[in-house]
């Protein structure tokens, strides 16, 4: 049986941690996509991000892709329904998973979530947490992206902007929360860092972590039960043309980069992000 | 005798420093333009910030503006050559004035400069100062724009990093640099806390005062020798239509903002930036 091929977008690297977590859990042929002419999402208005996001998302299905991953907080908060409108094969945003999974470990019903400025406005998180009966403290933490980037991933100044977030959060959740989750896919690279900074009794999820589980058991669902609609990834599958040659079955993991700027700080960035070699990135122009 | 018309053109906020330093210095009609549907540039490749950077210069001159100053050192350093390509008014850029003020007061001819990680890779600076015969050290300083758009103007976080920017960037020029050039349009609001810890015997050179004073000066040689070429600003200005009636003459100094994403946020940190409430905004779309 042939693997499943995964569509994975973000704005840029950030969801590399959830491409990180897809295959160390499952076999597949990857395929992500990073929008890095036009990053951040995180500051852009929710048209701007809808907008970018659906052209990216076309790009994607355009590669035959069974499964469309929104690897990306502010696109998955922003416009998961207008993403969804734009391409035919299903969509699993990060929002939803990283909610399921908070309600799943929390006994207070308090969370803290941190995340850009455009996914806190979004209030996706709450609104999800809400609807499983949690309260949620929204936080934005605009430094966190830029120090990550910048690779002061153990530094004593991200500690110190750490500290003042998550101080400023959990006051606010006057410290009945037990649950932080990181809704911002450069932050599982914080996890270590914000562990040590965050009270012993709070849990830490990782959206990403929760995505690819949830990425997981969709396929094996899919398994199961193929003929239940002709909507199902097997079905989409067999009328899908046979796979590009170009892509070895290496480890039966195949992964192929696009980005939309110079690959070369792609590539740097990228074998942070993924922890593995990233020699290969091809860019594409979507105009704009 | 008109007003001149001057289009500002910035990736976001940042050149609003050099129309607030302009605005102080003479009376003009100024239209100053924000792409911040695809900010930040400073990350960007050179490819991808002359297109943007020349389809926002079209705009502007679609503005009937007399002169183009490109407020934003990324697209200065990555793509002058392109936007004066793109249009037919002059072109002023924000490296050439920083350096020749640099080297005007500098006497061990040997300058630090800051600036973000995309024009430092051009080495604009450099070579700038170079042609002053001037020895140049560039530091790229990713983390202070988004310290300035969170508002930590003077936290003891922002200060940390620059101690740290600086140190590394003061020890490469073995301490013999006498001149600290500001080569971000955002740098000038930390200027009082570079001023605190920059050695005293080194001068700050702000990039958005330097090349306000560049453009007064054009201005003033534009008057005093109206015959001197078919292209001079005066000639420009006869060919105009009138002035839009909607810009009322208040103080002898007007403004229009245009930006490519949220009105809202660019009010919000315009207002900080600029040093006057900014309250009427104007969304464009370039595509993209």
């Amino acid at each position: 049986m042939s693997l499943p091929r995964i569509g994975v977008f973000d704005s840029g690297v950030g969801g590399l941690t959830v491409l990180r977590a897809m295959s160390a859990q499952f076999p597949a042929h990857y395929f992500y996509f990073g929008d890095t002419a036009r990053l951040p999402y995180g500051t852009k208005s929710a048209e701007t991000v809808a907008r970018y996001a659906s052209g990216a998302a076309r790009f994607l299905e355009s590669q035959n892709i069974d499964l469309l991953v929104i690897a990306c907080n502010s696109a998955t908060a922003l416009a998961l329904p207008q993403i969804q409108q734009a391409v035919k094969v299903p969509v699993v945003g990060v929002v939803e998973p990283g909610a399921a999974t908070a309600s799943a470990i929390s006994s207070s019903r308090s969370a803290v979530v941190i995340a850009t400025e455009a996914t806190v406005s979004s209030h996706a998180y709450r609104e999800a947490l809400n609807r499983y009966g949690m309260a949620a403290h929204e936080m934005a933490c605009p430094l966190l992206v830029p120090l990550v980037e910048e690779g002061w991933i153990d530094h004593p100044v991200t500690e110190q902007v750490a500290r003042i977030y998550l101080g400023e959060a959990f006051a606010a959740a006057s410290d009945q929360a037990d649950v932080l989750v990181l809704a911002c896919t450069h932050y599982p690279l914080l996890a270590p860092l914000l562990r040590r900074i965050t009270p012993e009794h709070v849990a830490i999820v990782d959206s990403a972590e929760s995505t690819s589980q949830a990425v997981r058991q969709l396929l094996q669902d899919s398994e199961c039960h193929p003929e239940r609609s002709e909507d199902t990834l097997a079905t989409e599958r067999s009328r899908r043309p046979p796979l590009d040659p170009s892509i070895p079955p290496t480890d039966h993991r195949t992964f192929r980069f696009f980005v939309t700027d110079s690959t070369d700080k792609f590539k740097r960035l990228a074998t942070r992000f993924l922890g593995r070699q990233v020699d290969h990135v091809e860019h594409v122009d979507l105009g704009g």
